[in-house]
């Protein structure tokens, strides 16, 4: 199972593929961070996010695509770009069919560490032994969208599954009607 | 000026198509309203105001966009879907080259009615009379996605000098970069 992750944000969009299944070792495919401007406007921030995640998505064709859950809560002053960040994300997986999954940051430090409340260096030591790299991946945003995939990896199988046979249960219409 | 006003939702996204000149009579191009289910997941609900505003976009061909300004701190449980449909109405314009321009709910309000705190009768009842339609625009999205498009046209042409003159003075990147 070959995984994106997707750290969302407008400045810095970590982006991280990572092969795996669950019980088998962890390869590392890709990693980048996405940038646009401070001095852009969001829209086309937007499109530069938009962009980088198309090119990462058209190269390394991944079965899933993983983002990180954003809350409205927490740093109000860039909540909205990263929830926007977010969506084009969770956006190009859905025009490409891809199943989307969000995870939370607190479930991706946990899976990676075995502590939902890691800080940052346990994140990125934890992502770099498990993928078996020379050099912790930097910055660490970039080390957050791998965990994210790896995180994926290892739940997204169970998962997949469980929204399969809800899937199944519920038949559900497909996207949006002009009125 | 052709201006395509959104108003941001999963459940309900409401365009409205005005074409007007400051000083001019407008008139009334198109009104509809995205709608997608809240069964569905994000993605797809995303993928299908995408797909909405994009058939909107490609029959109207707008000149520019005018997105209603998405607050962190109202309605927080609904607020992250409504600033990601509010981004995708902006990637979409983006993509195309349009101009995007945000106007808050009070702009618009004040724009059509005199009064930035009007109600939602009050601007319904303007935006009917402004664009003489022999019945008002239904939902209130429709009406809102109208107001904001009316808005535009009677700000949008000093706004884009203004945004033109700071473009031309401050040369910037456009789009992100991977690295």
């Amino acid at each position: 199972m070959r995984v994106m992750g997707v750290d969302p944000g407008l400045t810095r969009c970590g982006v991280g593929v990572v092969e795996g299944a669950p019980g088998r070792p962890l390869r590392l495919v890709h990693v980048s961070v996405v940038r646009t401007s401070p001095d852009d406007d969001v829209a086309h921030r937007l499109l530069g996010v938009e962009q980088g995640l198309e090119a990462v998505l058209a190269e390394f064709a991944p079965d899933a695509v993983a983002v990180e859950r954003v809350f409205a809560q927490h740093n109000v002053s860039t909540v909205m770009g990263t929830a926007q960040a977010a969506g084009v994300a969770m956006l190009a997986a859905a025009r490409r069919g891809l199943p989307v999954a969000l995870h939370t940051p607190s479930e991706a430090k946990a899976a990676v560490t075995g502590n939902g409340r890691a800080d940052k260096a346990q994140v990125t030591s934890m992502v770099t032994r498990l993928l078996r790299l020379d050099a912790p991946p930097r910055p660490a945003d970039a080390a957050d969208a791998l965990a994210l995939a790896i995180c994926h990896v290892w739940r997204g199988a169970a998962q997949s599954r469980l929204d399969a046979a809800r899937r199944a249960a519920v038949p559900r219409s497909r996207g949006g009607t002009v009125q």
